[in-house]
Parts: structure tokens; sequence; C-alpha cells
């Protein structure tokens, strides 16, 4: 096949969870187009295509190659006009940025308050090195201390998602009557923490739980390929 | 002149301050469409207009009335297409409702916790009491209690900006190279606080910061024409 998506697993092959490659898979869906997913270990990742991008996902259509969810996102827009659009216009294309930084901000790192070790426990040797050192760096302490807080972020979690919350009282989706990008920027970061460390954490009753369940069957419910960790 | 705008006013006429009428100034002023402003004390909304609203902001274009900020926006929009757009399409008028979720979920208590009693202080005597009681009623505390939060949320206000902080990497604005309502509907709530309770807490150097400025300076300054408090 000549479309290839490089996607992050850790030991099972079957069990793809990066938030950023979900986004693009589905991106790829939503427009329709066929795909093989190629989940990958981080450590094989700057290895793949030359050497291309050091992150996934990484789309190569045909003579084409794109790395970054967003970047793939308006490649695809750009590249399959007539498909179904990702965006409906510029200004939800511009929007789908704050969603991006609001999904960064605020859900990112509750989900790795969550789930670090979680994630460290999915990863072979070699994953479970460079992830410790890289991920220690980053936070400025070690995974187990950085883990201490799971309890806690887990039950800080559902106020985190009053946006979407508040949001859902005018319309069914961020992209309004139907999923767009942004949809799948907040479905990815969610898809993450499900595949990782089981079911998302909701309110009773939670409208965010119907709209997550909305997304996880929409593009032939390809994001239930994967079951709840 | 045909077109009226009621906004929300203290004593001080010449100080609205409400965050949702801001928000319908500036996207008339982005029409480039001309308006009398009439800001009201409290009490005096439930009269205008023989009863149309019971909150302000309220447009009568011409036969017309709207109330509500996003109804504005949406009508505006609808019914000057010839004028610049507050939503450069479908997808952006959808994730503005998730800009103003944010917004209302996010910022909205954190700027009730700094201001609530400066509010109190600008209403004559009638509106004090309407406030008082209403108000105390919402938040199941005295005004003197949620106000005791007061510097603590001023001090945690800049890092609540997260998401926008992270979104300019991308783009100067919401809207993506130029504003549109959503930028609005967040610089409503910045400039709530600013002219009730002073300069708005920001980083040091903070990118935030700069697009709240090109802000005051879009749509001919309009945002300027009340100052810090």
């Amino acid at each position: 096949m000549a479309r290839i998506l490089y996607t992050l697993c850790g030991t099972d092959v079957t069990r793809p969870f990066s938030p950023h490659c979900w986004k693009a898979v589905m991106a790829l869906a939503h427009k329709g187009l066929e795909f093989e997913e190629r989940p990958m270990p981080f450590t094989a990742i700057p290895e793949l295509e030359e050497g291309f991008s050091k992150i996934v996902p990484i789309l190569c259509d045909g003579e084409e190659r794109v790395a970054d969810s967003f970047a793939i996102a308006r490649y695809l827009e750009e590249d399959y006009p007539d498909r179904p659009s990702l965006f409906m216009g510029p200004g939800g294309e511009a929007m789908a940025r704050f969603v991006e930084g609001w999904s960064q901000t605020q859900i990112h790192p509750a989900v790795t308050a969550i789930a670090i070790l979680k994630i460290h426990d999915m990863l072979d040797e070699k994953d479970q090195a460079y992830f410790r050192k890289t991920r220690e760096a980053a936070l400025g302490r070690t995974l187990e201390e950085a883990a201490a807080g799971a309890d806690e972020a887990r039950a800080a979690f559902p106020a985190r998602l009053q946006p979407i919350r508040h949001m859902l009282r005018a319309q069914p989706f961020l992209g309004g009557d139907a999923p767009l990008f942004a949809d799948y920027i907040v479905f990815g970061a969610l898809q993450w923490l499900r595949i990782v460390a089981g079911p998302v954490p909701f309110l009773p009753d939670d409208p965010v739980s119907d709209w997550f369940e909305r997304l996880l069957d929409a593009n032939d419910a390809i994001g239930r390929s994967v079951t709840a960790a």
C-alpha cells in the first residue's frame, strides 16, 4: 500500500497509544483514506525513512512525507480537498490551534501524572531506558515521584474537562454537528489515557463521556480497534 | 441612530465593564458598524425594550432585537456577510463555542475571585443589593468570603492563560493572522478584569500580554476607550 502511517507502541504492537498518532489516525479515517499503520518503539523512530523525523506520527503518502499531527491534518486538508473537511474553513483551522494549546497544557500533564509508570511498563527494555532518561529530564524528577500524584490527578481529571462540558450545551462536537480535527485533538489525549491506564474518569452521567463514546464510534469505530487497559 | 447596544455599568456610565458586552462591542466594531452604546445598571435591564431580555448585551438593529453575545455575533455574521467575517467559516463558529466554554469555566471564575468586591463597590445602592443577593446565592458564600481568595487568584492568574500562550507559538491570534470573535471572547474576560481591578496579571515578557495589547489596539482601539482601574 502506498500510504503508510508510522505510530508508536510498546512491546505489544497491537496497542499503539500515542495521543498525537491517534489524531493522525482519526484524520486519515475522517478523510476516508486507507493506510497501513506501522507502530514502532520510541528508539526505532529516528531510523525511519532515512531519519526523516525524530517524532511520530510520520505519514508517507506516495512520494510525500509529513511529520507532526497538525501538519498531517493540514496536508490532508490541502491535498484531499474533495474529501470531508477536517477544519471547515480557515477559522476552524486557526481555532484548532487553541484546542491543541488547551489539550497539551491542561489534559496531557494530567494524563502523564496518571499514566507515566504504566507507559514505562508497556515498553521494551531499550525503550524503557530511553523513556526514563528523557522524561525524568523533562519533569525534573523520577518517574516514581511523578507517579506519586496519580490518584490525585485521576480524582481531579473530570474537572479538567469542564470547557468541553460547557461547549456541549450548545452542540454535540467541537466541530459543531459533526466531528472535526479539533475533536480528534482532544480525543487523542483521552484515547491515550484509555489505552494506557483504563477507562477515562468522567463525572456520573457526564455529557463528555457521551461525546467520547460518539468519537469511539466515529469513522467506522476505528478508535475501538484498541481496547481500554 | 438606528443601532443601539445596551451594556452594563456601575455608577460611572463611562466605564462599562461586562465581559459579554465587550464581546458584542468588539464584534460590532470588527464589522465596521456604527452603534450607540447605552450602559445600564443591572436593575434597569429587565425594563429595557419592553422586557425583551433579563441580560445584556441587547442589540437593537432597526427592527431586530438580539440578546446574548454569541447570538449577536451570529446575527451580525448572517446579516452583514459582506463585512469582515467574525468566524471565517462554520468550523470557526463551532470552535468559538469551545473558546467560550474555556473562558467561562477557567477565566471567569478567576476574575470573579479577584474582582467581586470591586465590582460591588462600583454599583449604586440598588444594584449593590441585587448583586449581593444574586451572587451570594450563586456562589454559596458571602462576597467577602469569595474575595478572601483574591490575592491567591491573582497570583495563579497567569498560569490560567497557558492554552493561549501555547497557541501563540503557532499564530498571533486565536483567529489565525487576524482576530476573530473567539479572540473577543477571551478579550472580554480580560478587559472586564482590567476595567474593574486594574492591569491584567501576566508573566514577565508574556506573549499573552502582547496579544492583549494587539486587541486593545484593534478596531480603532475601541478597547482603550475605557482605562484600566
